[in-house]
């Protein structure tokens, strides 16, 4: 007779952020997905509105942290807080990029952890899961007293690596802090690995970039966790190449290409640039030779098993 | 010998909503604006950095709610999380016009209180204490367990109005909402209060605006907390003048001015508009005859008080 | 074999407040009422305890803040308290009158925001959830962090005034800060409204009070929240019988009826009193013409649908 | 110039329980009791108003559990919560006697742990500190998790005794959970000491009273840290009149003496009752020969160090 | 198709510190004992991994407080957290001798109350229950805000006393503060009771411990929670001895038996040691007549309630 | 007249882990180290008490996480609760090696982030700020809301190295997950690096160590943030060797040296070891070369620029 939300339903929302991914996820989950009112008023604040009772049902939100970032957080939280109030069950959260998480220490004096204001927000006002994927620093799992189900999408990127079948290459990490990643990623490609870094050989001279190891003649894979304005990267390449190494491949799990991306990312010495879908690709990238590999179907399966309590390792 | 920060410091921020009224406050207090570095990256991160040390000094921290208001609300907890991070003292947030504050409620199911949102949020980042200007609902105090110093412009609005020396004149309340503002306002200048209000003849017909009051020959003075896009407002004067009243004053705290505000508020009806320059006044509004009464003395003397442990009930 | 408690029972407990109407909530349900034992002692303090076991049980716990007030609210806590250490499901407390709500801002200063100090305490002590009937300020919702399901018996009052045929009614609202309840009742109602306020025509003189809207010949229908000492209400009705007005109907949802309500009450100018019973009404006024309206029927239905996750709002 | 309050201001406030005692404490300190309006309303709601400003003053809140207890608890949590909400600094409460003492663990299922519960709210809502006299159970220290500074009136009590002069006496526990205090207090009297306790000599059988320790023509010092409605404390004397004992002392730090402790106190096996005045002695008691031990000049010492950073321990 | 944990599985862990007891719990229980990795660094450093998924299962975890006392209570600490963080449903944490509970008070200045620093530990790290026996003092139970089913060995131990059908025999308390326990372990045997305190003839003298009660020619059963060096319990009997009782029966629910506990147990005074097994008989004792009574079979009880939902109060 | 304790006072304790170390920054200090009395019971329970009042000091408590460790966490967590409930003022943790940092993130599924547990115990149990050097990863600083100061002795260490003017030397990095640290120490000492990594030429073949970057001929600086139990470490100088490079110095912040470091550490390829004294040297190393920077000087500074408010960064 009386016939109210089952826990055991599955329903899956969408921030303005990223619909369209939400989209493939219901689809690969062979659900619909909910409906929610978003909107935006001219003062700039926003406002969100579920139109079908959210009683006892637990409810995944998905959400990335794409440009104009800050509103898509702030939509997440008030989504968070209306879904709380309205008796929802565990409310998930689901970040595919996770955003601030590059300020995720105290590098200078009197600057923000802001990874940890992302994490503390997010908890504060009510979610009781997060699943994201590739944390710019895996310690920020420890930013959490919830569930951090964090994905890795360095496999993803291994097997479109591995199927183009270079002969002579090596795992370049860009800078000393992401070597650890480097190290994964090679020994997943059985390649091996070369580190760029900063040094300054005086004082009071340049900071200059060093190379270690060995890219003369080789085809080098460069693995980052983000390409953002795309600075960073071209230097990277520009010094693999004056170091004799042929043009690269550049790899990201989350490709927030910033302007001026579109431009500096026009480089001979990048041959193929691999990244995940976590992010939107901004439209003036559409047209660029970016191969995006869809993130939808490791999101899909991390909700399916953790809706049904299986285990998210053996994935 | 050692000659570290002293309590009795009183340090001023400025985040980047508002810089220009940080420095009226300033130079009010008869001290230097305090040094923050401020910045957005391409990607839409915010960042904030404090070149001094502000090692148990109790600070003040300013910021409005101006758009983008999400980017300035961040922005407020990233630098209130710098400080606290930082060891400084007392951390004092001053939100001369505090946004989100119409949505004080779930007026209809399953949306966010999301004032609530943003009262939780700037304390569970740190902030000891909240000095603001006309809470949209002065409940929003109760939605802060640290004391919220609420100061209020209708004594400013009131004194200028008192000067325009308007003989025949009526407050009007613009809506049923605001009636018990208008209550106040009236009786600080002494004069009959009128109240529109929306109501529906019969079902399934449209919502008309009713006034009640009498307001034929007259002058009215509407007073409003906020003044965003002009639509409320112009259509309240054009009822006004439809039952013969004179072209309305109209006052509010509060403007945000959003677009068309511009256009809408070059209305024949309106013959004067007062606000606060809690909010700072868009590039295209500054032709307009629109006369701003400066806050920051009421501001700058709120803090003085605050520091030095003076009541603020006696101002 | 093992049989304990089941999760999807439903089970109601009173407080000493109002078993009456527990009782007759719990026959809407087609439950019987769960035994717990309240005593006091002579000392004053208050004793709970559960003789049946709560383990795993989904409990809803009815009490009003009816007087005594402060012991109905310690001994909500301490029963909450004894659910809790005794590992109850989700402990839903259902407040048909919401006591202390009536300060729920700090009006002047250095005096407490009662309605939070509430709030804060049920949550504290345990509480899942509030189910309450017309809050004094609806803002109230956002003191509590847990889902509050706000049900309304304004449809109810409205219901029973429209039987009454009046021809020529206004609805009254007694003060500004009631002008919003007001607009929606007359929206109900599809009548005219007015509006009662105070002002004070000159400095130091005496406050007066205004009436904005046209009563002359009409029949008021004066729509409160609380009616308490009747001290407001009569001078309301005696206000508006010298507007010439006709006899009033007042409509309010909580009848508190403190003395001397019981004599003011009795007033020529008030032809009729319609109010629900979210609390006990006092002895003495059970020999009045007060029309109590049941309000078991809504608390039952709310406690049905949000037991087996139905929406609150299509109520 | 500016001259707020000094935070090395001692500032002492008294509930509406006791404020006789309050004066004492502050005549002891040589300073004025603070102002603050206290009422209630006819609904049952307290009110409590700060006239002059707490802005950064350390403030002491007197307030005794005396009946009706639930008010001045509430009363008590609505001053504090006005101090926090005026921006007052360290909030000290003073309760000489802490009620719902005796409640402080579950002696059978389902009851509440009351102590706990009003060691949470006080907390909760904002108390710093606590400072009480001997509290049931010294483990209530531990449900707080802000200082508390336990004061012991046995000193006082013992040192009247002690001046009695009695020959052959023998300090007596009423019960087995009190033997903890009474061995401290005959320690205190070089004393020996006897036990009252409760025992079944066969199932089925009344539960009895047993005395261990020896009476026989002894003066009996009986030591309780309460006594309410002297229910036990007659049972006690008599059993040892019947075991030959004389006429009893009788001590306890706090007496409630609910009624009809007028009546029974009356008691021909009681030759003297001494009590502090934790608790303001009721009127029909007035006449009774009951020496109250004055507890003010304790109070007002701790106060005293407290606020002067002054160890308690050597009190 | 998709098999995940079911919230129905009843999942038992034991960390280092008694594995023995864990596996005759499951085997109680009718399960096989959940697999977790336990190391330690040789910094000293803990290490705990559970090979199985988690996710969504009520999961039970034994640990007991036996040296090394803080190496256990860290490993059960990084246990819940591995479980909090790997999903687990309710965390229920089995601990059948709660260590640091003779630190519940602070008895002198400056000391901890280190029965609370364990409690809020286990609550802040994310236990959701706790199953305990025999805690030092039954106030402990309120240093916890979530369930404690506080289970009893007294029964236990009375029943094995009961079935030595002693003539002549007495309930001994070893010290003041255990009196009310002898109090309920004399109610369950009828037997009388005797009392042992310390106090001091002069001051200035030694302390000296006194027996009220009657002990000449009986057998006295000393009933003592703890049992930890033997130093206090040998003075005992050897102080019922001097008074001429018979060797005595000592009855505990804990057995720590520290060292030098296996030379000073074996006393002439001693005819015989009852205690259950909370903790693990050191190797040096178990050759000792020390009679261990099980308390496997009423752990198992208590975890089979409570996942049933069933109440514990009728065990 | 009251002379109790001043907030400037400056109070340091010391732990049991270190005593040595306390004594020195007291001596910088020119202080002398405050009493505690510290003890640990034959159980294992641990036990604290200050002597001298501590109302109102603002202390620093220096406790290192040498072995036993867990022993010496909960000491440091008792003292704290001590402190706090004694109404000290701040409570400042001086860590000079904290421990569990290496289990900062789940690495594999189902293990804690024991970083996170040990951060959140000090923050519940009272702590104020933590003053702490070179953590194993800088992330660890979000796990507080606390301020931590974060020292470096990268300085201390590359100062050392300085004075040996080695010429052709080459700081290497001991693993990927370092190369960040070396990449700052290499900067400090103007020389090139070289990191060691780990790889799998193929699936199912032993993990194997890589080196990239040049050290044949060269004399390899190895930078670390812990040297434990020198498996790792001899391994890494064996594959330097092997790769042509001269005997190595090792540099690292803390030396844990567990055994059998004394036995590893005894390598040809190993020509110098340089560790600061964060954790005390094991007796079993003093006749070992290894020489020990003093860290006292820099925790001193810090304490005492904390204290008077002076800034870190400029150290």
């Amino acid at each position: 007779m009386l016939e109210g939300n089952s826990a055991n339903t599955l329903r899956l929302y969408a921030g303005s952020s990223y619909k369209e991914m939400a989209l493939q996820v219901a689809q690969h989950l062979g659900i619909e997905l909910g409906q929610v009112h978003l909107s935006k008023f001219r003062s700039g604040e926003l406002y969100a509105q579920f139109p079908d009772s959210v009683r006892g049902v637990d409810v995944y939100l998905l959400q990335t942290f794409s440009p104009p970032i800050n509103d898509h957080f702030m939509e997440l939280l008030l989504m968070i807080d209306a879904l709380k109030r309205s008796s929802a069950g565990r409310i998930n959260v689901i970040i595919p990029y996770f955003g601030y998480g590059r300020q995720e220490k105290q590098g200078i004096p009197r600057e923000p952890i802001s990874a940890k204001v992302v994490a503390d927000l997010l908890t504060k006002v009510g979610a009781h899961r997060v699943i994201t994927v590739d944390l710019h620093a895996p310690a920020i799992q420890g930013f959490f007293d919830i569930p951090v189900d964090h994905l890795s999408a360095l496999g993803i990127l291994a097997h479109e690596v591995h199927k183009l079948d270079l002969s002579d290459a090596v795992v370049v990490s860009p800078d000393a802090g992401r070597a650890k990643t480097a190290e994964k990623f090679a020994a997943m490609l059985d390649l091996p690995m070369a580190i760029m870094h900063k040094g300054r050989p005086r004082h009071n001279e340049a900071v200059i970039t060093h190379l270690i190891g060995d890219v003369k003649g080789k085809t080098p894979v460069v693995i980052e966790d983000i390409i953002d304005t795309g600075g960073t990267i071209t230097q990277v390449v520009d010094n693999l190449v004056s170091m004799g190494a042929n043009p690269a491949i550049l790899c990201a799990t989350h490709g927030i290409f910033s302007s001026p991306a579109e431009e500096r990312l026009l480089h001979p010495a990048i041959q193929k640039l691999l990244v995940t879908d976590t992010l939107p690709l901004r439209a003036e990238l559409r047209q660029m030779a970016i191969q995006v590999l869809p993130i939808a179907p490791l999101i899909a399966t991390a909700i399916g098993r953790v809706h049904y309590n299986l285990a998210l390792s053996t994935m």
